[in-house]
């Protein structure tokens, strides 16, 4: 089994092509929504794009393991494991706005080495791969780089001015909320909702800092490849990298120096 | 001057889309923000906008009145009104997220009677004409209805069941705060972010509810028609029809009956 990072980049947009068409007829239709164990909801459209994912990989590379939000693990045990989230943002699917995502994640003995955040119906995608740049392709419109040239996050940007994005404080606990709260009262602005759909923002510069919290490992292991190869730093709120058995916290910003002014915000007693 | 609604519609619609075209180079580019008077922050896409908007209006209804957002009023004794926000939902739009608006409004003698919004990215449009369903449309994939049907709000949805949307917190005062954590707690999921766009997915059946302050004239007027339109309701946090001089309040509903309990959930000491 040869590590061949661009095969397996074709295979994950193959696979975000095969989940984009199972989800789309799903879009702002009166589907049923029922509860997982968390509370959170889950649709037919969650899980049929999830089996559609898996067989795409299970065809191409049927020794990888395999580990989705709604199917569990398959060969836990293997070096190349895939990790999957086929609608990150479920609620905000829910509701009919165009912000929720597909994740295709690849790690390397839990090192996250590919990584795809895709939205069906706007037609933009996110593509990392580890040491190289991210490639973000949209329709016209988007604000999508010329061919060859990469996402790139905001640079030079003070902890003042910041654009700090959060999905929803529900997500906090009476810990981490007043952490993020001190947070929240340093920056230059806050916007709302956003889930992975906020960290493509980030790697094209439009939001500036993200700190949230219960990231599962299919919520955060495609964004590592896409935010560093777009020049940002994504770790928990400890600074530790994003690993397998992380806790679920975590800090992405554009910029090494504006990451750091975050971290020491979140620590302060 | 004759009150020819479709006419009207006729140049709203070509209003908005000069203003999409002028819009469009500015999402996603790094451009300057200023901060108004309130600290809402506002951009030269804002104002160039709505310049475009005001100069179909000037050719085409020379004797109507035009209030927006960046420019004030102009001919405020007129009985025709237009009721201009270039951009709803600014600071969605410095993030790069493609939900904010255009909202063109026509009030006759102070009662909205046409309401359009506009996404500039995605194609999406809704407008609403008075005593007439909601026209919706947008690229395949948006979950527009084939022409000569209408968009509908979701109906016999009670509260322990409702989509829940909101732009803020930052929007409540230590007075409405509470009477919407209060809502809040009862409905069956909150999401966040939104702005104008928020009261389109209401009327597409997405979310069914809105609880929301602080709004101007020119963020309200082009809801009334369009959620009407749709088969919902929308007023003041009192049940009162949104006129000029509006305390800010709207609540928005996609049925009588659960506009009703959000009214009761609100009011309740």
């Amino acid at each position: 089994m040869t590590h061949d990072l661009d095969a397996c980049a074709r295979v994950a947009e193959a696979a975000a092509d095969v989940a984009a068409a199972v989800i789309r007829p799903f879009f702002r239709e009166r589907i049923g929504i029922t509860r997982k164990g968390d509370s959170s909801p889950v649709t037919a459209a969650d899980r049929a794009a999830e089996q559609a994912i898996r067989a795409v990989l299970a065809e191409r590379f049927p020794d990888h393991g395999v580990i989705g939000e709604e199917f569990g693990a398959e060969r836990a045990d293997r070096s190349f494991q895939w990790v999957l989230d086929p609608i990150d943002g479920t609620k905000s699917f829910i509701t009919g706005r165009p912000c929720f995502t597909t994740l295709i994640a690849l790690l390397d003995r839990g090192i996250p080495v590919l990584g795809l955040i895709n939205q069906p119906i706007t037609g933009e995608r996110w593509l990392g791969l580890a040491g190289r740049e991210t490639r973000f392709t949209a329709p016209a419109g988007y604000g999508a780089p010329p061919p060859g040239s990469w996402a790139r996050t905001r640079e030079g940007v003070v902890l003042a001015e910041a654009q700090l994005s959060c999905t929803t404080l529900d997500l906090f606990t009476p810990e981490t909320r007043p952490r993020w709260e001190r947070l929240a009262a340093r920056v230059g602005q806050v916007t709302w909702g956003g889930d992975a759909y906020a960290h493509g923002l980030l790697a094209l510069g439009g939001v500036d800092l993200i700190a949230e919290t219960t990231y599962k490992i299919w919520d955060w292991a495609a964004l590592v490849p896409v935010i560093e190869g777009a020049g940002g730093v994504i770790t928990d709120w400890n600074g530790a990298a994003l690993r397998p058995g992380a806790d679920g916290s975590v800090l992405a910003a554009g910029s090494a120096a504006l990451h750091g002014a975050a971290l020491g915000v979140l620590a302060e007693a």
